[in-house]
């Protein structure tokens, strides 16, 4: 018997005996002596061809089949090449399946696709979210190390929250309580300041947030960067719009269709958060909040807007207010009431957060003290910016100059 | 002022004026007239030279300075090319220092490095761990996607133990108990069957044990993968081996003298356990234990041997008893007491465990109840065997042969 071939490369085996693995997705009785199979596996789809006494014996749905057979040319057009299957082993049978699931759509809802996950995956919709995944978070550790990034791993359990105990799961830590970290900032900072200078993390972040909605997760994988030595809140804006940029080719070329991704994309538009707001007032009739955040609504409008005026559902909004920020925001050089600070808003989403940081001491110590927090807890975090923290300008002071 | 160059890239801008920013690492005042700075940033180290009255005015040991001035040719063997400073700017001062950290080993004990972790991170030596580390990862998703693997990322907050509830963190969930994750296996396994066939993750795992010692972590990042369609233990053995062969020659090319790496390695010896048992026994005199596993002291002992036998401190132990393998391990083809599984011993230490799986669900079922775990609460992880999975040759069934 031949080694495996992926159902992907049959087109190179044409004329040859092949032996082909994997699931059973469709089947087709044409006759007593006729039969077509559909056999899925990691690579795609292929058709077999059944015929005399074999045409009989079908397997179930899903079961996992080998096949041995001769790699033809096929009349059919979804595939080009087919095997005339000569031998078939059961490998693993399926149990009658709840649900089809070898339609164009997975026609049933979220509980039973919770429910029977595993099965659900196969669908060429869902595996390709996972595909999709892969291929931007390959794409953000290649681009990053790149550029000089570190690749880091920073502690899930941990003794203190970032923001300061909100939404912390708690860890029965040997009889201690220990908390799930919903952020790496704390270390993604201490590392910078350790010398790496720049850093990146794809790791797991944990929220309690009791939810049903689109915008939470009590769990997920998040994206992390931090670099020293900047000045001015574009250059991370900058990094980001670049990094976009450089992923959309290689989507668009392998999913674009599917996905509705382009190639390439319009500037994206950078905007103060209270120009967006005039925005939303003059265009959408929207008031502010009194605390001069917006809100998700407002998110999906000023998207709109985005697209409808520089051609991109996405928008960096920028100078977020102090209080709606967290204690280590660097407050804003022109304003202080406001910080050096941006979101991306893509299609209604906040899909990143970002902005420089305090690195000076005094100020830092200023900030948590206005929020309640004790720095005893944190010194752990505080003590990098004791020992020299690679800044950006804010705490500069010349030695000499000839 | 010119852009920042790394000081690692300095030898190309010899003759040019230059700014250059980090780690004032080492000071030397040879008159009132001339000074000497090392200063570090990302790259590597670069000799500043003060001279006039500027060499009166030197920064604390690690203060973050950025200077500008002319890069010229220099005498000292270290560093072929120095800077001239004309002006000097203290971006971050430094506290005094617990201790030194500019000699060419950190020598302070473990609980100092625990606590200035920051600040012992910027010593050379800590950086390459964090270096090395990012090396491997990096090569290892890049090997395995580059063979077809899906990278994935599976949940951390689980309802149930992979190994039935032993070492398990239990969080908070909302009132209710959750686990964090001991290992990715259940999931792994589950996607390979939702019809990827090939996983790979890099993700944190827990364990809740007590420890002090250097076989023991409560956190830490696993590298794991999984495939289907795989009928002998020794198809995973080659493919770790050959991954580490494809990881040596960059490890060695980059760090070899450092981390005293090879660049290419003897092939790894493979030893069914009771094997390795009769080697310790009569090399070293050691009785095997009434459970047949080796020990920690066993396992050191057997890496030697491998070192003298095979000129790699390194050994594939395989065949493990089933009453110390997991309920899912793939009893022994010739002898079902045993199981298809081995462990990568490398210098003492097992780096590496892996196995066939039990993929036919009524022996898989009774694997379990042998053990005292109860199905229905691995329903979430039982129902991929009901659908089809991607098996090896333990349950397969010819259906017909031409």
């Amino acid at each position: 018997m031949s080694n495996r071939v992926l159902v992907a490369d049959l087109s190179r085996h044409q004329g040859e005996m092949v032996t082909v693995k994997g699931w059973v997705r469709r089947t087709r009785a044409v006759s007593a002596e006729l039969a077509f199979l559909v056999v899925a596996d990691r690579s795609g789809e292929a058709q077999l061809v059944l015929s005399g006494s074999s045409a009989t014996t079908l397997p179930s749905l899903e079961s996992v089949v080998e096949v041995y057979g001769l790699a033809v040319t096929s009349r059919s057009r979804a595939f080009p090449v087919e095997v005339q299957v000569e031998s078939m082993v059961l490998l693993a049978p399926s149990e009658s399946l709840p649900f089809p699931i070898n339609k164009p759509e997975l026609e049933v809802g979220l509980e039973l696709i919770d429910r029977f996950r595993p099965l659900c995956l196969r669908h060429p919709r869902f595996q390709r979210v996972f595909r999709v995944e892969q291929q931007i978070i390959l794409h953000f550790e290649q681009f990053f190390a790149g550029q000089g990034f570190l690749r880091v791993s920073t502690p899930k359990l941990v003794a203190t929250g970032t923001e300061g105990g909100a939404e912390l799961f708690s860890v029965n830590y040997f009889g201690d309580v220990a908390y799930l970290a919903q952020s790496p900032q704390f270390f993604k900072q201490m590392l910078v300041g350790s010398g790496f200078e720049r850093v990146f993390e794809v790791g797991s972040v944990f929220r309690a947030e009791q939810h049903k909605t689109s915008r939470h997760l009590n769990e997920f994988i998040s994206l992390d960067i931090e670099i020293g030595f900047v000045e001015d809140v574009n250059t991370l804006m900058d990094m980001e719009e670049e990094f976009i940029k450089s992923l959309l080719p290689s989507l668009h070329q392998e999913f674009g269709e599917a996905i509705k991704c382009p190639s390439e994309i319009p500037p994206i538009p950078r905007l103060a958060l209270e120009e967006a707001q005039s925005i939303l007032e003059k265009e959408y009739g929207r008031t502010p909040s009194s605390d001069g955040n917006i809100d998700p609504e407002g998110e999906r409008l000023i998207s709109q807007w985005a697209e409808r005026e520089y051609g991109v559902a996405a928008v960096f909004l920028h100078s977020y207010p102090r209080p709606i920020r967290p204690f280590y925001a660097l407050p804003g050089y022109a304003n202080n009431t406001l910080t050096e600070s941006f979101d991306l808003i893509f299609r209604g989403q906040e899909i990143t957060t970002g902005g420089l940081r305090q690195h000076s001491l005094p100020p830092l110590l200023q900030s948590m003290k206005e929020r309640g927090l004790n720095p005893e807890k944190y010194e752990f975090y505080l003590q990098v910016f004791r020992y020299g923290m690679c800044s950006g300008p804010q705490c500069q002071d010349t030695i000499f100059k000839v």
